[in-house]
Order: structure tokens, then sequence, then C-alpha cells
């Protein structure tokens, strides 16, 4: 069981294959400032970088205080200051080490690790608890881990041993079978933490928080009073530099199974019986096993062609770099999902992704049943509109209440209007990058956040079927959706079979 | 049945009896003022006003100009511009004319006004429509309703006769039984409308819209959702000048089974078949009749003593003017009742009002039962907070509701947040005096918002046992609070029985 969560961590080193890369400066390094300047790392906290390339020690330090530098100047919610409390940067930095040459195929590299290790234990009693981070191609995790294995380095003699990844973890349900296969060879279930950066954003924790500890929203959180559930990630950027990995992957295989799904659990997920780790994950497991089979016409794909976003004229996704000119890869998804159990039955989850769409912005919009209209038949109100949920994940985190009131005047005529609760109007402390909780609580030994391998299995096993209808026929029309637009019309058309229509992405 | 509401009113003359009085120049004026500038008069109104003592029409128009154009540079939320438009003002003034020397209790004044009245539908044809305003005092309705009748002017021939009176509707349960009897002699129960100024404001008659035109809302409006209801009409004021009637009055008779007792029954009534006067009425004496008896531990009274009010020393009540100095009236009252019907059963209505509290504040707060709450037991949260629906009436109408939200950082810590509508934030067509509605509906013939007998009395029924345990024994202890405070501890005593306490006034 985790130890309560206002305490610093228990003593441990985290090591990180892929010291020089870009997760370790962009997300790593932040994270663990942000930890250390809130006090929550052990005075035993030990942090060794293991980078592929020769580089001096006092040069990766350098390099990552100036990008630092860089993320905290640019501030946003990210950061208090407008520029690094040195102090603490000093701190952190004492507490790092760096490892060059380390190439994560070769097992000289772990005896080389080893060494180093012990060197850091002696110098600060970590008590042998260890964490290896993967900041590394997914390609490599097999051969890291099972060097691991190998080098005898994942066996819990004395502290813990721990690993953290990242997404993709496969890339259809065989392979990720086959990956959670192999990764059990090696290490038992437990020691694994897949992270998903979604879970380490506020608003995703707080829909627990939101659901299970306010006696206002639970009851209203089921088939007799939802309508339907919306939810979306859409992206304004495109691929960025990234052709190659998206034309192998696409966005179905990129999102759904691991970010959607897990909004999608979060939101649909019966009460767990605690907040630990093996409780929450089983009630979120439960959510994909009872997803009912997605048909063919459950789930439509595009792709965008050249448009304007944010006044900026963009290419079509065929003339992005390292994408084929006839391309058939989607940069576009939405299905429609139903859940057989007694909370959802009737109630359909319409999921949708896309890059290049008309903004940033991830939303879960609950839609409530409608007041029975009898009421207001003889007064100037033509239709009751429904009220809305929105939970705002990005960019600004919030929970925003949409319903009817009157508007002033003699006559009864209502209005919409809302109601909004912003993170940032009530907490000083504003919202991290989003890995600070996640290493936290590797840390201390807390997976809730984390994807259990049964999950993601589950996860890929609803996706699979639209992967092979999808990899059985070419899709139609493609490119389909204008860059800039909310998305295909093949979209609005499988919610509109629904009666009911998207929500504006804005 | 009322037509749709916005549509100007049906022709009609609008005459008042104490047209020289305070309540015509605040709030009747203004209201028409208001809703001529909203083009909700019938281009065929007729203004009629009757005063009692000799003076010029002209004097009279100008004293009423006057007055309007410092209540609207006074501003406020009641008028959108900071002077009178005198375009609106002269189509109203051109409405308006005065009959001096109306003594109502003399026959000769309603031959006088009947010539008065016949003229004018000659000049405007109002369809003979008329409504008695009856701005004078109490003790004056019947024999002004007696004389109308023998006048033969609450005949309906032609058009309607309508009477608008104002509270107080007896003082007692015999007494109401008796006006309304007496008043059934000239008149038939469906001419008169009593108005209850808390029901033209804003948020009043949203709580039915609310309620009603919500899916949200309704699900939670039970004894399985909802742990106990307080409704606070707290003043900062005191008596003023008017200690000869709060005397023979005290804060029960003056504000309980009227204003208090219309706010419990817009939040408790169940949903009403339609929005016609009739359906609702019927659903608020409901609640009336489901009360349980209130015993005497059920009620406690208070008096204030010397005190600071906003920063300014204020006198005890005993000092006021025309207050006995050994006065045991009450100027608070504390109230817990039950209803006894399925949706409520075993949720208590907590109710207080009182002068000269620590600030002006009228609302009504619904407590949430909470989230069970073993899910936190292994987090940092000690004790889970209970949600909160604030529905504000004055001074600022809006909505609150108040929740947990997980603070953002790595521990799971909750912290109670709020998310607030203001209706000053969505319509810039500011709350009204509160009349316009009142005068508007009497106009239309929609008695929604006005009281029907069988309330009234039903209301008085059930603090008569308060009236009579109070006046069999002294209250102990007089004074038992500070002006400037929330009120006498055995208030606090009443709550803590049930193991609650009151939110703090302000």
């Amino acid at each position: 069981m985790a130890p309560p969560k206002s305490q610093p961590t228990p003593p441990g080193a985290l090591v990180i294959f892929g010291a020089g890369g870009d997760l370790t400066k962009r997300l790593i390094i932040p994270a663990l400032y942000n930890l250390m300047r809130a006090k929550l790392l052990s005075d035993r906290f030990v942090l060794v970088g293991v980078g592929h390339s020769e580089q001096d020690e006092d040069a990766w330090k350098k390099g990552l205080h100036d990008f630092l530098e860089g993320v905290v100047k640019k501030g946003g919610a990210e950061f208090e200051a407008a520029k690094i409390d040195e102090a603490v940067w000093d701190k952190l930095s004492k507490t790092m080490s760096f490892m060059s040459g380390g190439d994560v195929s070769k097992p000289a590299t772990y005896d080389k690790l080893k060494e180093h290790l012990k060197k850091r234990q002696a110098e600060t009693n970590f008590e042998d608890n260890i964490i290896f981070y993967l900041a590394i191609a997914d390609s490599l995790f097999q051969t890291t881990i099972d060097e691991l294995g190998k080098a005898d380095m994942l066996k819990e003699d004395k502290g813990f041993r721990r690993i953290i990844i990242e997404k993709p973890f496969g890339h259809d349900l065989p392979s990720a079978k086959a990956l959670n296969k192999d990764i059990l060879k090696s290490a038992r279930e437990e020691q694994i933490y897949r992270i998903d950066h979604f879970l380490g954003k506020e608003t995703v924790q707080n829909i627990m928080a939101l659901r299970f500890a306010n006696g206002l929203f639970e009851p209203l959180w089921n088939r007799d009073r939802i309508d339907h559930v919306q939810i979306t990630v859409a992206e304004s950027i495109g691929i960025e530099r990234r052709g190659k990995f998206y034309e192998a992957t696409g966005a179905l295989r990129d999102m759904v199974p691991n970010h959607l799904f897990q909004l999608l659990a979060m939101t649909a997920m019966e009460p767990p019986v605690s907040f630990e780790a093996e409780d929450v994950r089983a009630k979120k497991a439960e959510v994909f096993k009872a997803i009912h089979p997605l048909a063919p016409e459950d789930a439509v794909r595009g792709q965008y062609a050249a448009g304007m976003v944010d006044g900026a004229v963009v290419a079509g996704y065929r003339h992005e770099q390292d994408v084929a000119p006839e391309s058939t890869v989607e940069t576009y998804v939405a299905m429609r999902v139903m859940i057989d159990n007694w909370r959802w039955a009737g109630v359909p989850f319409y999921l949708r992704t896309g890059k290049r769409m008309s903004a940033r912005s991830t939303e879960i919009a609950i839609r409530f049943k409608k007041a029975p209209y009898s009421l207001f038949r003889d007064t100037p109100t033509d239709e009751l509109s429904a009220d809305w949920m929105i939970l705002h994940i990005q960019p600004d985190e919030g929970i925003s209440l949409k319903f009817n009131a009157k508007r002033p005047g003699p006559a009864v005529v209502l209005e919409g209007v809302a109601m909004d609760f912003r993170y940032a109007d009530w907490f000083k402390q504003a919202s991290a990058v989003g890995y600070e909780t996640l290493i936290y609580d590797c840390l201390t030994g807390d997976a809730t956040l984390f994807q259990r391998a049964d999950q993601i299995e589950a996860a890929w096993a609803v996706v699979q079927p639209v992967l092979d209808n999808w990899a059985n026929r070419d899709p139609s029309g493609f490119p389909n959706y204008t860059a800039g637009s909310a998305g295909p019309g093949a979209a609005d058309a499988l919610i509109a079979r629904d009666r009911r229509s998207w929500r504006p992405v804005r």
C-alpha cells in the first residue's frame, strides 16, 4: 500500500536510459526539479543518467539546466516563477551523475552501470532501491529489459527494482501480448510501470476525486441521467517531423487504446473499493472488458488535406516530410463505443481524436438527459436544451456546467448559462508538467496511474476489429478533411445516425 | 391560461389606491417604467392614481418623476442607464391621471372614481379591464374591498376586475381566515392577487427553472441525496422607523409565513403538471400541508442588543423609537421544519431570519450527503467535506456549487472549491425592482407568483403552535444576541441538536 502522499519519497536511485534524449530534458528533469522544489524527493535520492553518446557529466548537466531555464522562462502554467530557483537546481544537480557510452544492447553497459551504482550507493545510501526509466525507442525496450534481467539487476533482494516504460506498448493485440510476455520473462508485472502521461494531468486525476468525493455528481453518473458522452482529443498541430513514426502508426494506434481509452475508463469505471492501485486498475480493466465488440460502422477514419490552421496555410498530410504521397494512414479517428454493463447500457461514448483540427482541446463532455418538456409547453420556450458537464483537460484545466436558467424579465424564457471552475483560479501552485505525479508514484510504489498488462491487452482487443477492418480495405476519399476543420464528414455522419451531433472544437 | 409572456399585456387600467404613498413611488412606478421601456405594456394601458390628499396631477407626476430619477441615478442593478429615458417616461406619463381626495372609506370616492374611469375609458379603450392596487395600510383592505363591491366595481361584466394586495394577510390563523372570508364576500378568489414581493425576485423564479428545466439538478433533489436545507433571510438593518409596526408584529409574523415559507415551498414543491398558476399553487399548498406540526423546541426567538453593524455602533431593539423598554417582541427567529412526504422525509429544513445580523443575505443552501469515505481512507484526506448548492437571492443573485477537487500535486489532497453562476455576468438586462413581473402577471392574469387563500391559511396553520407557545411564556434572556452577530446561541443549539451547524452569514 502506498504511504500518504504528502511525504517525501523513500530513498532510491532513478536510472534514466536515454539521458541525452528529448524526453529526459523536456519532461523528466523539469518534473524532478518541481518535485525537488516541493521537497517531495528523499534526501537520499540519486539520479543516474545513462547516455549512448560520449559526453561529459558537466556538459550534460549544463545542457539540462539551460533547457530547463528555457522551459521555465517560457513559463505558462508549469512554473511559478519566470526563472530557475538555483538553490533547488543545485540540490537536484548534486543528486545527478552521468554514465556515457551506455549502449543498452551491450552487456558491458550493465556491468559498468552496476559499478557506477555501487559507487553512488556508497556515497548516498539509497537502500538499493532502483528505478530504470527507459526513455529510449520502444524497439529497445525488450533488449534493455532482457539485459537488465541477465545482469541480475531486477532481483529485489534488498531494495525495490522497477521499470518505467512509455507507449507504444505494441502496435496491435498480438504484438502487445508478445511484448508483455517477453517483459515478464525478466520482471514481475508489479515491477513494470507503464506510463500514460495523460494520467499525470490534474484534471484526469481529478475525475476520480470529482466522481467519488462528492455527493453531488456520482448520483448523476449513470444511464438514467446521462444521454451520451463525448471524449475529444483534438490537436491543431500536424505530425511535425515524425512522418516516419506516424506512417507506421496512425491516429488510432497513437491515441485510442492508450490516451482516449484511459479517459474513457476514468469516466466510466465503477467506484473502486479503495484508491490503491490494484483496486483502481481492476475497475478500469472491467470497463474495457465490458465494451461491446466494435462493428465496422462504429469507427471512421480521416486524413487531413492542406488548409488553414491559426491563420497559417499548412500542408496536407501526404505532403508532410517522410509521408508517402498516396498514404492511407489516418490522422483522425472517431468511434462509437457502447459499454455493456448496468451503469452504461444504452449510453454511447463517442470518441474522436485528430491532427490539424481547428483547435487544441482535450475534453470529456457529459450530456445529461433532458427534463420533461411538458411543464414549459405554454411558455415561449420552444425546447429545453440539455445540460452538459464538461471536464476540460487542456489547454485550460477546469470544469464547466451548462444548464438552463430563466432570463430575467417577466417572460419565462429559458437560456443556456454556464458555471465554471478553473483550476488556475483556485490553486496557486499551478499544474505541473504532468510527470511529477508519475515519477513520485513510481518512487513510492503507487501504480494507480500506470497501466497494467491486462489493461493494455484489453484495450488492444477492443480496437483490433477496427484495425483488421481498416487493413483489409483502403479508406475512401483520403484526404477527407481540411486542416483547421473539425474533422471529416464521416465523423458527423457517425454521430448523426444516433440523432446527435459533436460539440464544436475550440 | 396565461398567454406567452413576451407579448405586451392586454389593454387595462391600473388603479392605485395610495398613489401618493411610499410603495407607489418606490416600487410600482419604477416597475411600470421598466415595463414601458421593455415595451411590455399595452398601448391601451391606463394608470389612475387615487390619492388621499389634495394634490395637483402635474405635481404628483413631477414628484414621481423626480423620485424615479433618484432611483435611476442611484443605479445599482435595477437600471441600465444612469438617467431616465425621457421618451419612455413621457409615454408612461401620458397613461397617468390623478384623482385626489380619494378617501377609501367614503362611498363618494368610488362614484368619483367611476366617473374618472369612464372618462379615461372614452379616451383610451382599455376594454373595461381594471386592476385595483391597494397600496394602502392593511387595516384599510377590508373597507376598500367592501366599498368596491358595494359600488359594483368588482363585477366582471365586460372586462376583468382584479385586486392586488400586499402582506400582512392577517396576523395569525384566525385573523387570516377572517380576512379571506371577508374579502370573498365581495370578490372571487380568482380576482385576488396577493403579492409576496420575494416572488418577484429573479432567483426565486429561477428556482423553478433550475429544478424543472434541467436534467442535472432534479435527480439530486430528494432525501436520498440531500442532507438538509438552510434558508436564511438575514438583514443588517434594524427596524428603522417602524417600531410601532414591529412591536405589533415581530420577526415571525413579518417574515416566516410569507417570505421564508415561499422560499421553502419553491425549494420543496413537487414538479407541477404545468406552470399554470393553479398547478403551481396546488403543489406549493401541498408542501405546507405536509409540514410536520411544530413542537415548542422546533422554534427559537431572539432580540438584538446594541452592537456594531458595518463598523457603526447601533442601538439595541429596546432602545429603538416606539419600542417598549421591556419589549419581548422577537427580531430573530429560527425554525426546524420537517416535511412529511416521500421526497423529504428525514431532511430538516432550517429557517432563520433576523434584523441587525452581520450581513444582508438571502440564500437557500442545500447540503448534499457525503460520499462514502472509505475510498480516501489511505490518503491525507481526513474527512470529506459535503457538497453544497447555494441559491443566492440577495444581494447578488446567482448560484454556487461547492464541491471537492483534488489539489494539484502528487498527493491526493482534497480541497473544497466552488463554481459560480452570477446573473449579472450572463444577462445584460440586469434584474429589475422585482415588481415588474408581478404587475405584468396580474395584467395578463397569471396568478402563479401570487398567494392563494388556502396557502396563506396553511402557512399560518404551521406557525400557529409557535405563536401560541410564545404568547404563553415570556422569552428568557432578551435581548439575547448582539447587533452585528449571526443570531442568538439558542439558534446554534437548535441546529447543533442534529449535529449540524449554520452556514456563516456574510
